[in-house]
């Protein structure tokens, strides 16, 4: 049985852990990659997670093994699952959120619906492909991409030059006109017990979420429900599975990036849910009964609050927006830079996505007045 | 302006601070009495809270000193008040939770409601007490009760003999004929903001609590929270304040006992309430805005978890509990001991108590199953 929670990472992710750790009564501890990282009050130790050393020193001091990003290398998740500790989700689930070619290669035995893709190894391959899609692509590195990073809208292959310098493979992707994208979150406990929360609208900003709707307004929750249960089966994933879609005019649902932990569409659970992501996270990669996933309140607003500069300004007005009725304020202890995800706030409504909204907004101008 | 808590104490109060001091960005340190204090994870400190020297090497760790209970010595925080430390709740006002009959003298001087009390220095005059009350009361000692310690119901004088080895003088209080207890939770910020939740009734086992619901059904709501109010000006507290009253079969309300800290009776608070107790805590007393106090749900119930034995076997059917959807199970991290607090439930129902009760019952009873 589970007594110690061990996390990679020592982000805001696994800052978010330690409130349901500490409430179910779990010990919790997080190897993380600085001194003052996020999750800095859990921080059992603090080196490289690429260092098998260093990892396999801090998984002897837990009971399973979880984590707050998906940067950890696989060789070393696969040696750790060689030796008896228990990994979840496991090495075998992490790949496909790691490597987004292998991912699409997965998804599309399962015969789940995505935007048209190739893997490519040429700038030549890559020109084909544009023209096949009508001329406008995304070209992805099948590893190390994140919020933006590793990605470029292509209009002429020409601009992938440079690209295949540090990756053989690429991977192309039609770009997908979408009305708007969505992102179905759930959950598999290592048993196979799987819920999802009902599927939110995401609004991103130069690649980064930027504001979430819950649920996405007049959203096809079957069908989206029914795409991450596919996949959480399917790639046999444990914990907190979120799928990222884009929603096209005709209705259709295209599965975008995975995301195998708890994931920035889902904070707004910690107050609009009974179960929060971050509980029913540790639930399931506990192998614990899952939560129920109903809602708090009918409407769930979150919006980011991103760095503008090298000072944290939040701090600055941050009593003005502790005044705002029904605003939940969270900031993560990070030092400030700009576009770097520093908080967030959820606002709850029973009437209406838009007072929601209202609530969450008035709070955030505070911070930012 | 506080960026880092100070509590001392690492019981489950300082534990269920964690969590809103992690949301909102602050840091927290805690001076635990043992190295497996239920606050554990935010121990900065483990060292005797009776001795200034620790205190002070603590304190100059921290920006504000709170409490987890009321015991640390007033001479102690009076110490670090002179030395320019924050101390919140000030030395001044704890000592009214300290000390049983300077609080009756001082709710005396304000007017406010109580049970007939008396000082007594001798046999004679607890005798004289008991007659004048018509033969039955209650024997308190000023300082060091807790928890149903230091206080005996008295129907004889002599039942008193050896109290006065300890105490020069004692309290007597008249037994109230009361049809229930009630509980008023309210919080003060340093700048004097005041804000109340509506009073809960409380159920106390052997001088425990045992079970909470919120809000107390057909209370006199305004007369409960103009106690609190009273109280709170009064007394200068900071922070949270419960005030625990018996209500009589007239509807008068009369005062029992104050505590200067969340409380047992407002951990419903932390899924009943936009603004936990313990966020209000810690806003109280780092002089920011108070939060809303409004209910997320309109019926609150919150069941005690005791432990029955030296094994704590809520972990053996902890996952039973876990299914029951609704029920929100804390424990405390705590080794068992019987009569003590290990965790609570609390389930929330916007149709009625009863279901709300139910919820909790039954999550409780699968963990004792």
């Amino acid at each position: 049985m589970v007594k110690t929670f061990g996390v990679i990472g020592g982000g805001q992710l696994a800052r978010m852990m330690i409130t349901p750790a500490q409430q179910l009564g779990f010990e919790i501890k997080v190897l993380a990659e600085s001194e003052d990282s996020s999750a800095q009050l859990a921080a059992s130790q603090v080196g490289d997670y690429t260092d098998l050393d260093t990892v396999r020193k801090f998984a002897e001091t837990v009971d399973v093994i979880t984590f707050d990003h998906e940067h950890v290398p696989i060789r070393i998740l696969e040696a750790l699952e060689t030796e008896g500790f228990n990994v979840q989700p496991s090495s075998k689930a992490l790949t496909f959120a790691q490597n987004k070619l292998l991912m699409r290669e997965r998804l599309a035995e399962l015969g789940l619906p995505m935007p048209r893709w190739k893997a490519v190894r040429s700038i030549q391959e890559i020109s084909d492909f544009l023209a096949e899609v009508g001329g406008s692509a995304v070209l992805k590195t099948p590893t190390g991409g994140y919020d933006g990073k590793g990605v470029m809208f292509l209009t002429d292959a020409s601009q992938a030059t440079g690209w295949f310098e540090q990756f053989e493979v690429l991977l192309v992707e039609e770009k997908v006109e979408f009305v708007r994208e969505l992102a179905q979150l759930s959950a598999r406990s290592v048993s196979g017990e799987w819920l999802s929360w009902p599927v939110v609208q995401t609004v991103q900003k130069n690649g980064v979420c930027s504001e979430v709707l819950s649920p996405a307004p007049n959203a096809d929750l079957e069908q989206a429900a029914n795409i991450a249960r596919a996949i959480a089966q399917g790639l046999s994933v444990t914990g907190v599975l979120a799928v990222e879609m884009f929603e096209t005019a005709d209705g259709r649902l295209l599965i975008n990036e995975l995301a195998m932990r708890p994931h920035n569409s889902g904070h707004f659970s910690i107050e609009g849910s009974i179960t929060s992501q971050f509980e029913q996270h540790l639930r399931a990669v506990a192998d614990l009964p899952l939560g129920a996933i109903s809602p708090t309140k009918n409407f769930a607003v979150m919006l980011n609050l991103l760095g503008v500069d090298e000072s944290n300004h939040f701090v600055e007005h941050f009593d003005k927006a502790l005044t705002v009725s029904g605003a939940h304020v969270h900031t993560y202890g990070k030092s400030a830079r700009k576009g770097r995800k520093m908080g967030h706030i959820t606002a709850l409504s029973d009437q209406s996505l838009a007072e929601a909204m209202d609530i969450a907004l008035a709070a955030k101008q505070a911070l930012h007045a």
